[in-house]
Order: C-alpha cells, then structure tokens, then sequence
C-alpha cells in the first residue's frame, strides 16, 4: 500500500495469509478482513487451531502421515489389512486415496519423485523406510500410486528395480478414461491406453 | 474422509481453513500440508499473528476503519487533509482507495448500503458518526465513494438527503470507462456514462 492505513500487525498478517496456497495478495486482503469480522466466530479459533497443530504436529516414522501421534492413525489402525502398502508421492494423495475409500490398506509416503534435473535422487525420498518395511515381512502387495507424470513413473521404475527378489507382489494404478470424462477432451495416450485395457462387458 | 487418516487437530484446522474467503474443502486441505510442511516458516508465524491480530485489532470508532489503534492511522495522520471526507461502504474499500494512491484525503466506513429486502436501515449504518463529524465542523468535502450498484445508489441519495443545508460540498466517483477496459465489453449504461461525461483532449 502507498500509504499505511492499518496497525503493522494487520499487514503482517495480510503477508503471511498471501503466503497461503490459494491465497494471493489481493485475497489474502479480504481474507484477513473477513478473519477480523469474524473475530470471535474465525480469527480466534483458527489461531488457536494452528498453535495446536504446531504444537502437536508429527510425520509418522514408518509411513511419512502427517498426524498427531507417531505412528500414525493410519500404521496402527488395526481393522486396515496392513499386508498391502499404497505408495504415494506426497501425504495429499494418501488422503485424496482414502476419499475413494476403495481400499483399506496401509500407505508409504515417498515425500516427492526422483528428479534428476533437480538433485533429488533416491536418498531424497523415503524409499529406504519401504524397503525396511518389506524387509520385516507380511507385506504381500504393493500398490505404487505415484502421477503418471514422466517423473512419478521413473520412480515408480526404480522401487521396482530395488525390490526385485522381494517376495511381494508389485502393483501400479489402471490407466484409463476418467469416470465422467469425455473422449474428445481426452490426450491420445490416455486413450490408447483405456483401449489396450479394455474389459468385456 | 470416509475414515479417519489423521489427527484431529489437523482435520480441525482443515475445517477452520475451509471457511476463510478464497479457500474451500479443497484448497484448504492443500493449505493444511503446505503450512504444516513450512511449520517454522509458515504455520508458527501466522499463528502468532493470528493471535496478535486477534488481540489488538480494533474498529476506529471515529472513521470505522480496521486498526490496532483507535482512533486509527488514517484519522490521526496529519499528512492528510482531513478536510475531505472519502464515504465508502467497506473497509476493503478504503484499503482499494489508498492503493490507488490518487487522494490524501480523510475516509468514513458505513459498513454497508441500505437494503431494505435485507432489513438494513440507516440505524444499521455508520450514517449518524458521518453527520457528527460534518456537525464539527472543519469538513469542506465529502465525496461519496460508493460502489455502482442500485443499493449503493440508493445509499448515496439517503446521505445527500440528510446533509441537505450543511456547508459541505458533495461529490461523487466519476462514471466512465475504465482504463484498459475494452468497450466491446462495456455494458451500454457505462458507455453512455462515458458519453455523457466526454471531456476535451
């Protein structure tokens, strides 16, 4: 702003809003407005609620969940089969998985994909943490559920290749069309691939 | 979430981010991480101003704007020329006004328009401190910085109204084209506005 208008600690709160994904600086202002009408009803809780989960805030040691406890909710749910291990790339897709709610299985947070051209290689991602967790047994199946972006599948590549020899059996999602999606708005690749795995009716 | 992945402080905070303007289930699941992820940075500092803000904000109860100090930074800077009064509806109106940085003038923050399908009455608007602050004295002009719509129209008249007889020249914002605006996507009473009020180059 031109000119300062409003207390300091208002405008350093509009600064860290816009740091929000999903928020700009345009609507990390009305954000911060609306917190402030809605003082006691929003600002207040939501304040209390992000000093909480500071406080409490811990990335599971087995799995790489973000959760309050260590292990987490889902390692020690004892109704999941913790025989079978979604591997994710990041904690969004293990809880984007569990929306579905098609699976009730345990999961393996990887904390990103190999990316040479930015120096993250396998020491990077929890793929030493997987290994063990084979290592210890009863794991029969493993889901890899990375992107199928060029660097998710290059990942998804080398957990296979360091498990090979590994009693377990080694999975990836079904390429096909999306439920709900249009052909014409479909890339050819999705579509060659919903066409090789084509199942009777 | 069908089932319970997480602590329940986080989905808390998810539930609370929700409701913050320009966030929805969604996004505020994707701000959850992101700020837990940059917990330091990100999650303990907004926390902090969160609760800071909560604390010290207050409503100006001279001119209605949003500060940590009553009166606020605007009514006691005496850069500005408090002779002119800027009558807007809403803070985030004054804060647009200063950014635009064209005016040094003092502002007053209705807190609404009049909307008699809404129930909101003059009673329920700032309109009475705005005549105390003409009854003083010492204001020269009031320029009525209202926004375009029927209710703020509406809004504009009942203020002149009430200030017929008081010594203090009223204006309003100028209608026209805005700059950069492309006139095949003007509507027809903002081109004839902006006929009406051509000016010699």
């Amino acid at each position: 702003m031109a000119k300062r208008v409003t207390g300091p600690e208002i405008e350093k709160l509009i600064q860290l809003l816009a740091k929000v994904p999903g928020l700009g600086p345009r609507s990390a202002r009305r954000a911060a407005l609306h917190l402030i009408k809605k003082k006691d009803q929003l600002l207040g809780p939501l304040s209390n609620a992000m000093g909480e989960a500071y406080d409490k805030v811990k990335i599971c040691s087995r799995c790489g969940n973000v959760d309050t406890v260590d292990p987490c909710t889902v390692c020690t749910d004892t109704q999941r089969d913790q025989s079978v291990i979604i591997v994710v790339e990041d904690v969004s897709d293990l809880w984007a998985l569990e929306r579905a709610a098609a699976m009730n299985a345990a999961y393996h947070v990887l904390g990103g994909t190999l990316s040479p051209l930015d120096g993250i290689g396998p020491d990077d991602l929890n793929i030493r943490g997987l290994i063990d967790r084979i290592g210890e047994g009863g794991i029969r199946e493993l889901i890899i559920a990375v992107n199928a972006t060029v660097e998710g599948q290059t990942t998804a590549h080398y957990i296979t290749d360091q498990l090979q020899g590994l009693d377990v059996k080694i999975t990836r999602l079904a390429h096909g069309v999306p439920v709900g999606g249009e052909l014409d708005y479909l890339d050819e690749g999705t579509l060659a691939a919903a066409l090789r795995a084509r199942t009777v009716i």
